[in-house]
């Protein structure tokens, strides 16, 4: 069902566009287009036309100082030199008038056009270019010198401060111009191979009749002097005339300059053999030019690039798209929205119909890459991601483990959480499936361990070991799974199941920050005026003697008011000093700690606060990118920096992070190993079973649905994924950290997406207003295991890690709450529930489905949330096919592997009758899925 | 040196539109152009083209069930039916592809054109358009009947909840159709004589070639089912043919609905006589397309409408405008920038070289406007108007009585703050030239009297006294100053020093807001822990007796640790009850109040949160515009509401705002006129004049700037300023208010800013994608003396402004300095300073200037704020001329008034030469100026 070459593009990224913008053969080609008949869609796949860099040459300053200047310049899009500000413009759409193409093209049909010119240098060129014009030979001659003379460019070299640079612009001489060339800093920024195009346009005044000449060079070459960059030139233009009013010849020099910066035009005059094929290029061109009406748009405001450009499927010639259209368009636009979800069918998710069966094949395609999933990490960029998801890791670990020690009171803290990061993850990274996850506490198992918690201490059950016992049937059920091939299952998670689930996780994470902020209010309560708890004194224990030593010795700097009252036996020392004396604290506000309750708040709403702010900073317009990013990357580290440090600034004692001082577990008088029963009767290790099922059915959620995320398509992972395996790694860790008491650990969506995202590779040469191409993930294992390592070896940093006060932790998970909720395309939906109709936002499916059905689709979504349907999520998205149509779904969700095959059979139904409009739909939102789950750690 | 008709434009708004469109006569059109030669310019300005109402009906559903469908809309942009979702887009700009109009040009060309066709029903049209077809009768017949059919219409009652509508919509049968057209909210928008034209585009199986029709009624009827809005149709195109591929008809009919749509194009059709007319005018129109290129810009991306629409006369032939272009490029630019500037000439600023002679000049002026002022109030807005601004006026009251208490340590308070400016300000909205401006106290002169105030405490001087003389010599150096026309000098006030003033405004109140709260603070000090300031008990004064009997009396409830320990004569009852039973309180802690220094910070920063945030609401997409409208106008009344209800919640001793409880002076022991000496001596009431120099400067330039920025030209006041006038007002209230010791007025930019806006006159017919257009203000005095009126009753609010906390007002003082210092030019200038250079917006200024120039004038401007140079703002304005050339002034300032004669006669900078440019210049950043100095109270 795909349209020919499709799939090419899909793959390709902006750079390879020109192999999957080769046009359709002869299938009835526009009036205008001129492709060579015969040439098949895969005969020219391998050849690959290089990038081109179009500069405009203007004749400015007729007639007293004749001088050629760069005045634009195109790669993907315009940027334009603004003289008055001496500065380039930012990229942008270019926008032509009609009447220059026009004339653009009557010039060139009358003009001379070498296709396959032979010159080797500049002189040649134009000697050739001006042999072949009907001049008097003195006019030649001037001609001739004036093309050769050297441009004016404006070229910026980044060391210049801005202040010099304006004036050096001014004073910049012809002769200092060439060493610039060289520091230029475009130069750097195009791929190999590119080649240039020089268009040279102006009003010259000794000329009576225009004079135009296009020229296709056989074999490109530095045409030294005409372009800012020394790239071999394949093609020159030359537009001349007597002078005019206005600038027509400088509107006819963009628009040659716009023609040859679009592919199409490009693909055919690189392949043009003759003139009628160069103006049968530029009338197809025109026939696809965009038209906006004159009274509406004011051509001279810039248009920032949009943020993909539309894909050059959709220009195939279009009696050919006709053709196919009109049969399969609702199948071409399932296809079209589909192909772009998460679910293009997996190889990894084939049932093999053996037991442990998808676990062997996980071991067998996995270890073929073992090596090389060492050797793929010999990049510098590794470096930075260790860097950085270390921290990360080390935050959650903090964090989680502040939060395990609360809701266990203290059976397992913050050593358990290093030294259970630490263990398991480094093994997950050896042994997983999918190295690219790595293993972290979530909110969920936090959850579920709080609950087992307090069901223990109700009814007075020996904790770890009762916890070892879930651990091990977990790890049974987990078996189980595997055994079953039961991960096959993950095709069913559609945006409806990853979304709730991602909701959830983030509710939770928000629910808790704000419990555990209320709690810590509650410890430390606030002094109302003439509340009771008021005055406090030290009262030494002994009556008679010494007690005048004992004053006399500590009291001397305080203002003895005690002794003036006659009682020498009591004082106002400070409760530590007191008690250290030996005194007794004596009245009802000894214990109470004034300030620390809205101070503890403040740190709170700082740090979630600054986390949110310095986040934004990334896409903001301050600072340089580098500064930006490392900003944005580390918001949460920054954030929780901040708030020690105004912690310490004040001193006050806000509830800290406990850290233990020495490595043994943090339940007193326990060993490592979890003895099976302790106190237990026998049968409870039975009995275990029950919550087991429920934290298996959670734990294989919660690390399923980050490896389906973690393997989605637009990441474009070469050696696959193993989700079997995966299963099989978390549930011999369960096993592992339940028999020490360590915390359990299943893949973390957030800080497994962060992993990842630091790892892309990314194409350097990036063309002035396009966004950097995608290549491809770094898929190792060392990142993580060196990550994990370091967190191991963080034990030790416990002298520091006890000056975080806990506030400032609540406040950073309130933030990965918040962040992760945002991001949700629920969310999105669930704000349009606020929206008046005419403010909301022109989202792809709202074109396609009522918003009253957008709107019950929320409300599902928010009440199967709301009653904790989690696990009925799968068999809810199955229910809603009897409410939803598949078009409806397939706009709002993605389709049931079932319902794929059945859609384009239904074409009886009246919606597509009237769906033409769904052609018109802007690719923009076609766009490479991002990772719709955009939960970030930081 | 004006473009002509471009004053006309100018002044007038989007419906005008077709007034200044009136293209120029004969003087060489464009190749297209069909204008009846000899009508000129002013010939039909007094006709004005109704707007046009375009509706396209696409005959659907072909072979099985044919209908028309109104699929899209046209007024000034597109919209478009999205049946899918069964809803109307967002206004778009519409976007065309020229093979679409090319083929609607040829189908007209061969097809009927009934210019002034006589028909009077729909019935007379079809039969009129159908007899002219060359077609059997039995197609004519079912062509006849199909023509007749009713179309579905897409309406959208307010009414309907949304889950209803959709089936609504789904169901609606033809019959219920008509009168939901009347229920049509389109209607409601559209002006008074707007017209409408329906466009039938689609493809019929049993046509054997292509059918077009163009007709304009001589006396447009109402074509009855035709379109969705009752309206007289003008025009009516019919474009039919056999079935395409693709929906080529559907775009045909698009791009005739857009023609008719282009204000040019419907100029010439109204008035074409022929067909060749009408041909022309759409070849007139393709050459004024803007062209985007289809590699870099997707179609079906639907651009916004931008906020202002291109300005027609950049439409004029263009043979006309190139003829001019050349010899005033320059001057032209300049006029358009200044145009558009707040300096245009402003009669009320012509010398009179005689004693008083503005002052008499304004009374005479505004005398005859006097009954006006009051009539004109007779509008429900002014009530809405006088309520917003109470609140505001109120709010300021408050806080800057707050302030003045604090700065005069009680001398004056809020009871004089709401008095005087009770009493100042209506007596000004009776007396002053320009009534709309409201008297507040502002910043600079609540610093001048706290330096003054610090001043008398350090040399023991009588305050009220001493300042009663400076009044006095105030008020004499601004009748000098009116006696002499000082007020002249605001025509020097450009854009450097209304912005310097301004933020010099905005950072007082921010340096006032963070220093109050700081002092706060230390008034409330933190207790960390081991601090001395630890223990308290309150000592029963006598030592026997009936010590025990208080005691047992008192203590019984709370625990008796200090009798345990023999302590009979002591007991910790809190401080306030301890003091009432005639105890003394004993131990360091005694006096200190925990908690609310930090609760303080968290009001201070809640309320200035809630009001940002609150004032976001107004431009977010969430809620209907009503309640955003009034979330955003409230914002700061809301923040304190939010503050004083989370203070009363906890019940903490924060500081309030101290209120009198009876009507008299704030200052224990004094009458309400303050004696002239006092305890001063004699020669200190001519000593007085040195301070009051300063603040008569200081008065001048802070009155006057407001005045200026109110009296801009943008607002199209009919009534004119009265700068003599108000400040001969203020210098009367000054003797007023210092005799009565309270505090010192003038006119306060924010408060009349909001003042001016809540009076905006704007058409209700409003387009969809259009913003309202701006009608003028509604000038009277009514408004202000009510607010003054209610603001002098609200003295006996007293009860309940005592509950409202310090920090909370001081955190609207610091959001009231945040949002006046994040509106002007020159703050955005700073960020300039921390921007990389390709992430700067695209500012008008940054294409004409050069960077380092930019940060130049910044830096110049920020050294000039830093060193508080304010008073030497005009001189260094004038003293930059020699640094920057009157270009570069044009763009970053205005000219001063010398200067403006003296630019298009400098023709021989060698920037002219190059400045090819500007004519590119976006129009959309010519916008009418927004108030530059856009502080808003709320």
């Amino acid at each position: 069902m795909k349209l020919p070459g499709q799939g090419d593009f899909e793959s390709s990224d902006a750079h390879e566009n020109a192999r999957s913008e080769e046009p359709d053969s002869g299938l009835g080609p526009g009036p205008g287009l001129n492709r060579p008949s015969g040439i098949h869609i895969g005969e020219s796949q391998g050849s690959k036309d290089p990038l081109l860099f179009i500069q405009l040459n203007e004749l400015l300053g007729w007639p007293q100082a004749l001088e050629w200047r760069e005045t634009g310049r195109w790669l993907l899009f315009e940027e334009k030199l603004d003289m008055g500000a001496g500065r380039w413009s930012a990229p942008h759409v270019p926008t032509l008038e009609l009447p220059s193409l026009q004339k653009l093209r009557s010039l060139l049909a009358e003009g001379i056009v070498l296709l396959d010119c032979q010159a080797q240098s500049l002189l040649e060129l134009v000697e050739q270019v001006v042999s072949g014009e009907s001049l008097s030979p003195e006019l030649r001659g001037q001609l001739q010198a004036l093309l050769l003379q050297r441009p004016q460019h404006h070229i910026r070299t980044m060391g210049i401060r801005p202040c010099r640079e304006s004036s050096a612009f001014r004073k910049a001489s012809r002769d200092e111009d060439a060493p610039l060339k060289h520091r230029n800093p475009l130069r750097q920024k195009l791929p190999a191979g590119a080649e240039a195009a020089a268009v040279l346009a102006g009003e010259l005044g000794f000329l009576e009749q225009p004079l135009g000449a296009f020229v296709r060079l056989r074999n490109p070459i530095v045409l030294e002097p005409l372009t800012e960059v020394i790239l071999p030139s394949r093609f020159f233009c030359l537009l001349l005339g007597p002078p005019t009013l206005g600038r027509s010849y400088h509107e006819m020099g963009r628009a040659a300059a716009v023609l040859l910066s679009d592919p199409q035009f490009q693909w055919s005059v690189r392949r043009a053999s003759h003139l009628r094929d160069l103006l049968a290029a530029l009338d197809a061109f025109l026939q696809e030019v965009t038209a906006l009406p004159p009274g509406r748009w004011d051509r001279t405001a810039r248009i920032p690039p949009p943020k993909y450009l539309p894909s050059q499927h959709k220009r195939l010639p279009s009696k050919l798209q006709e053709v196919t259209s009109l049969s399969r368009q609702n199948g071409a636009l399932a296809e079209d929205k589909h192909h772009h979800g998460p679910h293009t069918p997996i190889p990894e998710l084939q049932r093999t119909g053996r037991l442990f069966g998808g676990l062997i094949q996980d071991v067998r395609r996995k270890a073929c890459w073992y090596t090389s999933d060492f050797l793929d990490a010999l990049h510098p960029q590794c470096l930075s991601a260790v860097f950085y998801i270390y921290l990360a890791t080390v935050t959650n670990a903090i964090t989680f483990g502040g939060l395990l020690g609360d809701a266990t009171e203290g059976a397992q803290g913050v050593l358990e959480s290093f030294l259970g990061t630490a263990v398991a993850g480094a093994a997950f990274c050896l042994m997983a499936g999918q190295p690219l996850t790595i293993l972290s506490s979530t909110g969920p198992v936090l959850v579920f361990e709080r609950l087992l918690f307090s069901f223990s201490r109700d009814y007075s059950l020996d904790y770890l070991p009762f916890r070892l016992w879930v651990g091990i049937w977990v790890a049974a059920f987990c078996l189980a799974l595997v055994a079953t091939e039961a991960s096959l299952l993950v095709r069913y998670f559609t945006r409806f199941t990853e979304e709730g689930f991602c909701a959830l996780i983030s509710l939770i994470f928000i629910y808790d920050a704000v419990g555990k902020m209320l709690n810590l209010i509650r410890a430390y309560p606030i002094q109302r005026p003439g509340s009771s708890a008021y005055g406090c004194f030290c009262q030494y224990p002994g009556t008679g003697g010494n007690a005048s030593e004992w004053t006399s010795a500590k009291l001397k700097d305080t203002e003895d008011i005690l002794s003036v009252s006659g009682l020498v036996n009591a004082s106002f020392l400070p409760p530590s000093e007191c008690i250290q004396q030996g005194g007794h604290l004596r009245g009802p506000s000894c214990h109470t700690m004034p300030d620390i309750a809205f101070f503890s708040l403040l740190l709170f709403f700082t740090s979630f606060l600054c986390a949110i702010a310095l986040k934004h900073v990334k896409n903001s317009r301050f600072f340089p990118s580098v500064v930006r990013k490392v900003l944005g990357d580390f918001s949460s580290v920054l954030a929780i920096l901040l708030g020690c440090g105004l912690d310490a600034f004040l001193g006050l004692a806000t509830p800290k992070l406990l850290v233990p001082t020495e490595f043994k577990p943090t339940l007193p008088g326990r060993g490592w190993l979890v003895s099976p029963f302790g106190a237990n009767p026998w049968w409870l290790s039975v009995a275990a079973a029950l919550p087991a099922l429920l934290l298996s059915i959670l734990i294989f959620m919660d690390q399923q649905i980050t490896a389906v995320i973690l393997n989605r398509a637009e990441y474009r992972l070469q050696k696959g994924a193993g989700f079997h395996l995966d299963l099989f790694c978390v549930a011999v860790l369960m096993l592992f950290t339940s028999a020490l008491g360590l915390p359990w650990y299943v893949s973390a969506t957030v800080i497994s997406l962060a992993h990842i995202d630091s790892l892309r590779r990314e194409s350097n040469a990036c063309v002035p207003g396009e966004a950097p191409n995608f290549l491809g993930i770094r898929e190792q294992r060392l990142t993580g295991l060196v990550v994990f390592i370091l967190t191991g070896v963080s034990i030790f940093l416990a002298p520091v890690l006890k000056f975080i006060p806990m506030p400032v932790l609540y406040g950073i998970f309130l933030y990965m709450g918040v962040a992760a909720l945002s991001s949700i395309q629920f969310v999105k939906r669930v704000q349009l529930l606020l929206m008046p109709r005419k403010h909301q936002p022109d989202m792809l499916f709202l074109r396609h489905v009522p918003l009253s059905r957008v709107h019950l689709f929320t409300a599902i979504q928010l009440a199967c949330l709301g009653l904790l349907w989690l696990l009925g999520l799968v068999a809810i998205r199955k229910a809603l096919e009897w409410v939803f149509s598949p078009q409806e779904l397939l706009w709002l969700d993605e389709l049931m592997p079932e319902e794929e095959e059945t859609i384009p059979e239904n074409r009886s139904e009246p919606e597509h009758l009237f769906s033409g409009n769904d052609s018109e739909d802007s690719e923009l939102m076609y766009q490479p899925k991002a990772p719709e789950i955009n939960i970030s750690v930081n």
